[in-house]
């Protein structure tokens, strides 16, 4: 027990390899992931503030940078849960919730535990950073799939998971930002060449949003 | 929809890791574990039906190579659940069963579902080729285990899990093979070369048997 | 010597990869492979059933999992044998026996030896099972190809493995096998979205067929 | 130009290795280093917080996940520079800020740049969010030649990063942070069973202080 | 010091990778590199003699083999220096060249101090052996990008990277090679089929030349 | 056919792992292989010129960066070949030169096929310059065992490589290479910090000598 062991679960987190079992031209772990994330996010959380908007950047570094620690325990199974119903979704999420639980018990010092629990639990919430933490990692999940879309891997699986992380990302309610992904990085994001026609798909989705 | 699509499926085991986000020497995969477990089987069948057992070959044939195909869904997390108690070990189990009959339902041809819920069900049961499966499941994880002690792997994770392995392959109602194993094999075994003192470690097992 | 030294040997299969130094978007291993060929092997056993022929499954069990043990000697080398005459191919197959033979006298305990030299001789005879292991092993170089060309491989030597698989296929003395897989297995296959045309070369080689 | 150009560039720094070159059981690449940085500055920022200090976390924030991001341009090149002398460092420095100040004037949008040389520049100053990035830095080396050590890995180079993170991590002005690391987390880690001695190691390098 | 550290230093650049964190179907190795360089130099030394040339063949072998040593120390930066002026470029050469000094200096004998300062210096002069190496180096480059343009790499960097070698190839001051591989080798290149229209950009160069 | 086609074969030999199948901590392929072999080759010519030897560093170049072309057929074999006889050896080495025939014969241009066969033939003859092919071709062997024993590897196949490797090598008829081999290298690489005692296995083999 102790913090120790903490920093030492975190190199766990390199190893476990998001989306696992699908084939990708490009593999991402979980820990690159979250730092990505936390670049989005502190992006946009600048966009929000010259919007008018507050931010908390305490609140949003803790909520990027532990979003996902708890695939430490179970790897990274939502995203192809395709055959899973909601049923099975809540189950995963007790389950993961769960061993949570017992990790901050077991190895977190009791001076410290409070903390974690406040840390570690579900950041995607009702308030500015957690909307930008949602819009960060849907933004991660848009760009893995772009990107195997664009070296040519034609497994449907990613036109899915691109057409669903686009339509969430236009659907959030976060005005400053979502107006500059649409307006600005989307018409970069779909001037670039690919192997598959990204641009018809996208201009696809758009019309239907 | 079909038979196709099983197929393809199966290669996305060759992508799903065991123990995923521990540090090990040597990594594996549940394809190539599945064979091997196949492999184990097959040499401990002689074995019983040499001491007199009847083995439906069919059934061990099935319950092998089919024991682990449910991981296409969530992965191989059973291993490292060190911090699940047995109700969230329950949870993970019907999340992977509601999976598995989804999949069926949706990907088989229905002329061949009866024929896969029957082989993708839960096969290590008390009939001697679920023992056989058991043993060979086992002797699989004791190996994986041995293999890191071998090379020096101090994580403590993998003196856990040769010391379950070890000792339920021990308590396994097998009596030939569990005999073979015990005074032919494990001989063997512990005369290797090892970075760490897998020598000691096993006689304690074997005396506090 | 001793069953533990062909148990560890089964590790290296898991590192010999198949068709090396040609490059390929996906690298597979003899371990899966094997897995692989006793999976497929096992569902047309069940049409071949089906169908009225009587299945050997511990014959089939045995040929489709040892099939390519050999290949721990020299390596995976008889798929890219482009400058290999008839002859040289001969010579390759007797110094995979020798090597063979050598290891069962000096590994396997004497009381094994017998079993081992049925097991791991040549499976792809004239009986059904035979030819089940025969069709299972075309079928995984079928869909190795056909990964490769859907994923856009522009490398010739992948248009002839789908060639040579799919004519080898095609011509399987296995009647309701081969019927499921041209007429109903062959339409999802070429129904997927692929980088390369493989539906129009699959048209070609039945048109030839 | 565009945001999305400096959002597919963090995917690179994913493909970036950091002590190329070096033999090393565990490989890290500099996306999950700034995550791990960003966790343990995280926590050291939590108790210099209760001890009295006041942190900056967007400070913070900014300063630990932007840290490396110039490797994208050479790669991690200043720990083995074993050959280098200071003059030679001084050079390395300036060309990464060269090609930092071009990637942003070409890049970036205008409206952010100003906004980006301030989140690039070198932010270990003197400021406590400095120290705090200065010490999960070092962390960071500490965890990595530990671990190399922990596995048995008798390269010296990986020892002498060892002594040279602990000494430094031991003169940081940073008094509750670096007595936690020293009476509390420095125990956990000397206690774990390694291939090397760390303990004795680490025991004169404390002696030598 | 000695010669065996100059030895195992080899080693280290079977990790160093060629144009670290972009995106490449294929990667490849500063040691591998070498030797396709000495093999294709070798090729042309061989055309030039024939057209009436005479090679240094023990000058050539030298410089083929030793003119990426110095990437052991810094990494392979020049390729990907897009952000990089003529003056970081020189800065860069500066550090490579110091720290070969500090290395020849350190760890080789003194009795082969000499020898070691001639065979590592800047190979690429204008003898027809500095030539044969500059081609050779060339010729890899245009093969690594029409590589990735082959299997469909689609990221910009790789398309200038064909462009600027071969026109630096069509422009070397070696008739006889540069005409053999105008001539001869080009038809065959662009006549393989490629993802990406090789032969349009190809023939848009020459025409350009 | 064309010298493109040779040129991109070469590339093969970058996928091409030594020792396939056997478990290590250092991955080499051939293309690597064969340029250490290359630098280890020159030094040694160096030492026997300033010892009064002639050395043609034409055919040295030649010989080395060629001497293992031939694996691009059917992969490094040789060393693992615990299990054959001289006989199949032979074989092996049949099967190797008449692929080795037929790929000049049917991709090598006409006008250069007579110096292919030059080239290509086995290197390792009596001439001066066959024995340094010789040495460096072992001392590389030599290099890997010990890496692997440094490194901690148990399994007694390296110990056997190592021995054979080193036993050659003082054997070999180079006298001022083996003596500086013997009295200068060898102190050094035994000074080396090894997980296995390696200072020992090489006094008992020098000692035996």
């Amino acid at each position: 027990m102790g913090i120790h062991r903490f920093f030492t679960s975190l190199n766990d987190l390199e190893r476990i390899i998001r989306a696992p079992g699908m084939f990708k031209f490009e593999e991402h772990n979980v820990a690159a992931h979250s730092w990505k994330v936390s670049q989005y996010a502190m992006f946009f959380a600048t966009i929000e503030e010259r919007a008018g908007q507050e931010v908390d950047w305490k609140s949003l570094y803790e909520k990027t940078i532990n979003h996902d620690f708890a695939e430490v325990f179970i790897g990274d199974i939502k995203t192809p849960v395709k055959y899973a119903s909601p049923e099975l979704k809540e189950m995963i999420a007790k389950v993961e919730e769960g061993m949570m639980e017992k990790f901050i018990l077991r190895e977190i010092p009791s001076e410290f535990q409070a903390v974690f629990f406040e840390r570690m639990k579900e950041g995607k919430d009702s308030t500015i950073e957690g909307r930008l933490l949602e819009m960060a990692d849907k933004l991660d999940q848009f760009y893995e799939a772009f990107a195997e879309l664009k070296r040519g891997n034609t497994d449907k699986e990613f036109i899915v998971m691109y057409r669903i992380a686009l339509t969430k990302l236009l659907n959030l309610p976060l005005d400053a930002s979502v107006n500059y992904f649409r307006n600005t990085m989307l018409k970069d994001v779909i001037n670039e060449e690919t192997a598959i026609d990204v641009k018809e798909i996208t201009r696809q989705i758009i019309a239907d949003h």
